[in-house]
């Protein structure tokens, strides 16, 4: 059993699972949603842009910025694999 | 939702999930199921036990010592409130 670090890490989890349920989010809703700093949840995220599990958009909106993320393909897929070995684990524990 | 960083951390989580199916396991025998090395195995027992997750006895086996480990009640419940955020966290994606 391996679990990826990228998706393992508690916040990223977070991260991952909230942008896999609700598509493309903004940055101060992710704040709010996930009750996360800034600074904490701009750090997660910069990593899982190098990763490439997530793609940022920036857009202006009544002509102000506005910055949104959602994950890649790659990301889902990371994600889903990670969620099946969780649920592997868990599936084991009655066995 | 929070994760507790004593469980989450993917080594202790297996060693948490082997403890929780199999009871009582000699320290030998945590190395070879769990492809762990002794060193890595015993910094996260030492931790678990620090925690007081871990019970730790030790015995004699035809003049041989012999070391084994089991969740205490606290680490059993530790490990299943782990498992019912995980399940939470997936059960969500369904929504």
């Amino acid at each position: 059993m391996e679990f990826d670090k990228l998706v393992h890490q508690p916040t990223r989890l977070q991260v991952f699972a909230y942008l896999y349920r609700h598509g493309e989010t903004g940055f101060s809703d992710l704040v709010d949603e996930l009750e996360l700093t800034e600074g904490n949840l701009a750090s997660h995220l910069q990593r899982m842009e190098e990763a490439e599990a997530v793609a940022v958009h920036k857009e202006f909106v009544d002509r102000k910025p506005r910055t949104t993320y959602e994950l890649t393909e790659e990301g889902r897929e990371l994600f889903e694999d990670h969620i099946e070995t969780l649920e592997a684990l868990i599936g084991d524990l009655d066995g």
